[in-house]
């Protein structure tokens, strides 16, 4: 439909609660202004450690944490999204991160972002046990043990290792984070400026 | 005209940038819902030092300093303000931060916290030089040399480092931040959700 525009990227890590919102309204967004979003799952635990973080800043940094998860009990009713405080922060997400990387062009994989999201931030489970990403992608109608398999290949595992790279060679430095082109755009709060900025350059292209 | 009202808090340093936006928007922001802003001067570094940080996290994380200054160029435009990358980051804004707290509750509180912010970020001015602060003092019509005087005695030195011990008590890991009674909101991108939780608890309490 609109093959002059540039793909707005959004990076994510499901374990990244601020990136549970943009999941959950990034879609919407971008299709009123007709703007293609790219998937682009990456591992955020690799780029805090080589900033010598063992873990998240909303872990190491108390009153930041603290105030993060009474952030997101006002944010996300703001958004009209469901929020329960995860019971363990930050969840590690390999093996969904893998599946969405091996299905991130199919047509299936907003759900399946989606429905993973929402097994971390709102029914709290554990996102990294197979059988909980089964159930999902089987919820799907999907053949949830091949897909498994697929994710844990060589092939996929070095895809999403290659794309973390990827995300620390352009800069990225939390999550979400957006580009169109060279421009960045980091967190939540700035999903509104970058898919602005993608309208304004898909006028421009037309 | 509104008694009833709870004031919103407006925490500041003078050499925060987000702050910068904030103080050059939130008084006519505040004015439209008729909220009435309580300025609220502190010193931001004793508080990164008691989390082991000689510096902003702008300087120390330098990815996250790049972006800052990328997301500063797009940002104070939107908003219609001018902005120019200081050269000096952050810089030490004693002296100003004294007047502010002597001055708070003074007619020409706003005027004054305005110029030294437009000298620091658009005017690329060393803020914490007395003849800097004086001739902003005098371009307003005021008393530059007593109100210099008065800003560095001892009462008001007292002033300024008790309110920075309050800022941290109460959990401020960063600036702007503001209150409205208990609720904590972090970042001039929650200026609008501030206002808006003031505008709320001022229609209840009428």
């Amino acid at each position: 439909m609109f093959p002059s525009a540039k793909p707005l990227e959004f990076w994510f890590d499901f374990g990244s609660n601020y990136s549970y919102l943009s999941m959950m309204r990034i879609e919407a967004l971008a299709a009123q202004h007709g703007i293609p979003v790219a998937l682009k799952p990456f591992l955020l635990g690799p780029i805090f450690k080589s900033f010598g973080w063992d873990s998240s800043p909303f872990v190491l940094q108390k009153l930041k944490g603290e105030y993060t998860w009474r952030d997101m009990e006002r944010q996300a009713p703001k958004y009209g999204l469901p929020w329960k405080r995860p019971t363990a922060f930050p969840r590690r997400a390999l093996l969904p991160l893998r599946v969405a990387v091996l299905g991130a062009d199919q047509p299936w994989a907003w759900d399946f972002c989606k429905r993973i999201m929402q097994a971390n931030f709102v029914d709290d489970r554990e996102i990294d046990d197979p059988a909980i990403v089964a159930a999902i992608l089987a919820s799907l109608g999907l053949p949830a043990a091949d897909l498994i398999a697929s994710a844990q290949s060589d092939a996929t595992k070095a895809a999403l290792r290659l794309q973390s790279e990827q995300a620390a060679q352009r800069g990225i430095f939390g999550a979400p984070t957006y580009f169109i082109g060279d421009e960045m755009f980091w967190g939540n709060d700035r999903l509104d400026d970058a898919i602005a900025l993608a309208h304004l350059m898909q006028k421009t292209a037309d």
